[in-house]
């Protein structure tokens, strides 16, 4: 199991527009093969920025299954156009865990 | 009930002993007023980073309560010498999950 990270700078002014289209964002992928669960959270200091944690079974469900799937294509379509910059995507294993 | 994150990047070389010291430094903080729960991550792509993420009750319960504490001490002892650059910690808010 691993963690997809990637910390989303919103277009000032289109944070509602964006959580609305991730509402529908997120049933795409959480429809595909590998994903576990998923989170999006807002940052209390700059409400701009939003946070996306993807537990997926593999590196490989995330990169080749979603991002080379049809429905990859309607996932971008909704979101790409809120980011500025253009976030990056790292993933993460976990090492330790407590309560 | 909020989320604490952080990216770690620890000097490279450091990682074991990074590892060793967090072991100690999380049942300090998991002993903490407000501590839910806590993930320590290393990073795939970068394997000298690590992501930190705690839920605490408030954001209150991380500054005042746990900086604020004696117990602060020992952590920042024990974790601070890894860290180059000095990570920035931000509070997230949930606004979606799914899985």
């Amino acid at each position: 199991m691993i963690l997809e990270h990637a910390l989303l700078p919103v277009v000032p002014g289109r944070e509602a527009d964006f959580e609305a289209a991730f509402a529908e964002a997120k049933t795409i992928i959480a429809g595909m093969p590998g994903f576990i669960d998923l989170r999006l959270s807002r940052s209390i200091e700059t409400p701009n920025d939003y946070l996306l944690l993807v537990q997926w079974e593999s590196v490989e469900a995330h990169e080749t299954g979603f991002r080379g799937s049809p429905e990859y294509g309607r996932w971008r379509e909704l979101l790409h156009r809120f980011y500025e910059p253009f976030p990056v995507v790292e993933h993460f294993a976990e090492v330790a865990r407590a309560g």
